[in-house]
């Protein structure tokens, strides 16, 4: 396959779903304890790592800017990783063709001649759904879901995710995290009803999530402390349903200002 | 709880994952093996069912609309279940709470004091990417990602999804078998170029898998037979990618006619 002839491995770009260990699929568990190594985002689970026992680890994670991995770096190290190890495991949260820049690493592998395979995950929104127990589809009432997220990459337009975000039924917002009241805003100044439901999950589906239950219009003015973990922002009339009708608006409120959201 | 004084039991939602029993998540896969009663969609694989091995299973699966089961009929043996085994699990195609009809019985539950939990699951439309190595998004090209159906319920237009399907970068329309010439020519009539890239993917991940990669305008006059498993219909510019340059069109429009699809 190549100049250097050592070719044999295989990647693997796995999802780890959302956050707790048992929502990680059963193929992606079996492809961790038969991995040779494994490159892994910042956010991944103790207790899904530990099922790579024989695996070397790294920690290539993009967390909130913070540690930040070029992805040249990881397209180069999957390479190389693949002309010397068996079997190459790229651990990504959630699911890894949402919002996972796995069209980059895909690319390169390919380019390199390398195989690949991709292990779908569950993603975020669906957790948040699941936890939240509101569906994002409901007869009547919503038929379209849109996933989109905020972050605004070179050359992008800041308000690009507004039309289809307006267009859909149900709006789930990833990577959300500080970016609450702005998007509240936003969605208000192109014109949807400041009344619309709202619901925040912060950490879905681990011990320390986090669900708040709000309208645009109060979320636009909130005061929200710095987010400690991973937050999607759902936003539609299938919100208002179950909880949302039972708590108190003004409890609610007062929650969300001392809340880590 | 109730005047009958018996409820004991808890109801789990769960998702099933896409088709492949091993994109069944861990906590789905414990849940099963635990349950005493599974009420089950029709396309569920038999090796997932297998794990519920001392489970009660009932199939209550829609299907194309031939076999069907009422709504309120689900509904009720739901409750009904619940108030005779401990552990009841529903068990839904791909996610619950993505066209899964899921909060019909969340409120039913609720309405009858019974307790809930919903389990995610992966969704078709990110089984379908994974088998196509396309993500859904793509730094550039696409930050709004849309899953919908074009199936008419009652009192509902058959054109309010085209506005979100235009307004966003991919769409993936779910329950779309039979639909895919139609949904071609309603796109490309409300303006979408006809040049835009389609992926239609028929059983993803099960082994008589179908994929099948073309543009609007040629799927718009295409003869597809019937499907025999459940469709996505992909639609955006990052379905032009990878194994779309490799294909010779003329070959593949032979292949869309022989197809399944």
């Amino acid at each position: 396959m190549s100049a250097r002839g050592s070719i044999v491995g295989k990647v693997y770009l796995v999802g780890a779903g959302p956050g707790a260990p048992d929502l990680l699929t059963l193929r992606a568990a079996r492809l961790l304890e038969a991995a040779d190594i494994v490159f892994h985002d910042a956010l991944v689970h103790p207790d899904i790592l530990a099922l790579a026992g024989r695996a070397r680890q790294i920690d290539v994670g993009k967390r909130y800017g913070k540690v930040s991995t070029e992805q040249r770096f990881i397209n180069r190290a999957l390479i190389e990783a693949a002309r010397t190890h068996s079997l190459v495991v790229r651990l990504k949260g959630g699911d890894p063709m949402l919002f996972g820049r796995a069209q980059e690493e895909l690319d390169a592998l390919k380019a390199a001649g390398i195989e690949c395979e991709v292990v779908p995950g569950v993603t975020a929104a669906l957790a948040a759904a699941a936890t939240l127990k509101v569906s994002l589809t409901r007869r009547g009432i919503a038929r379209t879901v849109v996933f989109l997220t905020p972050r605004v990459g070179k050359g992008e337009s800041a308000s690009e995710w507004l039309a289809p975000a307006l267009a859909a039924d149900s709006v789930v917002l990833y990577m959300a995290a500080g970016a609450a009241t702005s998007i509240a805003a936003s969605l208000i100044g192109a014109g949807k009803p400041g009344a619309t439901p709202v619901a925040l999950v912060e950490s879905a589906t681990l011990p320390e999530e986090r669900r708040l239950f709000t309208t645009l219009e109060a979320l636009q003015s909130a005061k929200l402390p710095p987010a400690t973990g991973p937050v999607v922002v759902c936003v539609g009339e299938v919100f208002r349903e179950s909880s949302f009708k039972e708590i108190d608006h003004a409890n609610l409120m007062r929650e969300v200002s001392s809340a880590r959201l």
